[in-house]
């Protein structure tokens, strides 16, 4: 068994409105920082995952992600793996 | 003044107990993911950013994060600035 340490970036799709971000994006401009556009939040998951090999890592991660991680209807995801644990 | 495409990660401190990151990491072993632990729930944030130069835009950023990004008692953060526009 391999460990892998794991970065899950979880986006909002370019079309669907990010109502959290545009809300923020006018709180930095309140606070004098104009030259901010295009803020979106998304989330940042980090885990550890214990599997046979590196293919079986992601095949499981993909899974994950589709089921769990994301909404795949509205959501983009994706994720980068390292060798070890962090 | 200078385009840079941003993107910052917001984590919660170590020390800090992530109810929601124990929660998923609980649903995905009911799933079936054995091998997974360790799960952190954090925000992905990206954002554009027009500034002076990479040093003031870095200054404004660790300003941001500090007052409106991030809450520092609570979480860290990190950030990435990449010349250009997203």
């Amino acid at each position: 068994m391999k460990k892998f340490s794991v970065r899950v970036y979880v986006t909002l799709r370019a079309s669907v409105l990010d109502t959290a971000g545009t809300a923020v994006e006018s709180g930095l401009h309140q606070l004098g920082y104009e030259g901010v556009e295009g803020v979106r939040i998304g989330k940042y998951i980090e885990l550890n995952l214990t599997a046979e090999s590196e293919e079986k890592a992601q095949q499981d991660l993909h899974e994950m992600c589709d089921k769990l991680l994301s909404n795949p209807v509205i959501e983009n995801y994706s994720f980068e793996l390292t060798p070890g644990e962090a």
